[in-house]
């Protein structure tokens, strides 16, 4: 309930995008371009993870034309198919070449179950701390979170344990990060999870959406919706009196949706419109257009 | 923004009750039951209006099967397929006869293309004046708000101009009624709708839940969840200076999910408790089990 309580660390180093699924990769390729302008380089390098997709030489195959026809100098197949992969040498050396290290979609329990604890994490960690972009869709999206949901059926959830969530890669602190949430209806999963514990910032990425983790700042772009989830200041909710599968109230959670050129602060628990935004001098590069 | 600008006449005359759609009609039939159970009578008659619907015969089939196993002294088919039938003599009677006037689902904009302006709907004007109970399931909900949301796939929505709405009957004031709610991910177009005008109340009904309009208070029932979406404190929408399909940003939206046996206040927007809400008197005759 009180401003106090939200981290002030937010735990961001490189730039960090999280996107919220099916984003061009065919035609105006936006979200991708900005994210290949992030780096302070002409013709980046970028490292592709498809760990996640159950369909990865493919899924490889679109990210490496698309990222190609924009403009990058090399993409890079990190080829991590299971744990061995994620401590392989040659491996971490991509890592550590790649200016931007892409997480594709699939299933975020695979991410975390295979890369959790590796060199291959290690030196992800390592880049971005020294300055590279991470950029994840989905799956690559979902795990950047502390507290990384991963499954529940929209329809099924508010109900008591209906959400299921798992520990993330931590990435960004403080928020809690859903994909496809229009197109999949998710607002009740981050409704209840706000009801399980209001601290966290629920953050709904729509398709063709992104974020940018900018220090205290979250920006938006892309063509879809970013919906934030403030459960800050629920006054009440039935979620602790409740056995498992009963249907969960809460009350008075606030949302906003953001659309490409919008913002949020963190601190402030508030939305920045454009002209507010660009002039917030950005801890990161971004353009926009 | 203000409290003043809020309906004080809410228009509800015997009890109104609005279905999220999927309602229990072969095991326990709670709302049903509860529907049942409002009339101030032992046996109560029923009379189904099955226009909505492209399988009427059936639908009432289950629904007389249903009100009969729980007690209904009789359940008229009120056969209105088309204007003409509207118009009809034989079917005003029934409709003077029913103590309980249930309308399933289907397709809203059916229910107010035939019904409107026809005898069949004076007399059910006049019924719920003189307190007969009206009650709606999905397409039957809907159609209650004066202003009524008639469709906009989910993942379209919050894009200028993607939510549908037209005139619907207007039994209960002050509100818009959406259904199937959670279960297809409609949050988005109640989002939408409170950015085109905030002073309308937004209820978005899930599957076997329900409301009683009961003067001031809406009262939840039934297995599912009621989203109250109040729209009243929103601080900026983008949407007044958008072209029809561009992404609508809101801000300050305020979510309440409700579960059976708690109710929120119009007048004083906020939710009540169980046991704050049986302490109200209730307008109209509720069980809650």
């Amino acid at each position: 309930m009180n401003k106090m309580s939200i981290p002030t660390r937010f735990g961001v180093k490189g730039p960090l995008v999280a996107i919220g699924g099916a984003e061009d990769k065919s035609s105006g390729k936006d979200i991708l371009r900005r994210v290949l302008d992030m780096p302070e380089k002409d013709a980046p390098t970028v490292g592709v993870i498809t760990t996640a997709s159950c369909i990865p030489d493919e899924v490889f195959d679109s990210y490496r034309s698309a990222f190609s026809e924009i403009g990058a100098a090399e993409v890079f197949d990190l080829r991590i198919r299971d744990r061995k992969d994620a401590a392989s040498e040659d491996i971490v050396e991509m890592i550590q070449n790649s200016d931007i290290i892409f997480i594709s979609g699939g299933d975020q329990m695979r991410l975390t179950n295979i890369l959790g604890a590796t060199a291959a994490m290690a030196a992800i960690r390592a880049s971005h701390a020294g300055g590279a972009v991470i950029a994840g869709t989905s799956a690559g999206a979902a795990c950047q979170s502390q507290t990384m949901v991963y499954g529940g059926a929209a329809g099924d959830s508010l109900r008591k344990g209906a959400v299921r969530m798992a520990a993330g890669f931590g990435l960004v602190e403080g928020v809690i990060i859903d994909t496809h949430f229009l197109e999949r209806g998710r607002f009740s999963r981050l409704m209840e999870v706000g009801a399980t514990n209001p601290e966290y910032l629920g953050l709904g990425l729509g398709e063709d959406a992104a974020v940018l983790f900018d220090g205290d700042v979250i920006r938006a772009f892309g063509s879809g919706h970013t919906i934030i989830v403030d459960s800050s200041q629920v006054t009440g909710s039935n979620v602790c009196e409740l056995e498992d599968g009963e249907p969960v109230s809460v009350q008075n959670v606030i949302m906003h949706a953001l659309v490409n050129g919008f913002g949020y602060s963190r601190t402030e628990r508030r939305v920045l419109g454009p002209d507010e935004l660009q002039a917030k001098s950005p801890e990161h590069k971004i353009a926009y257009s």
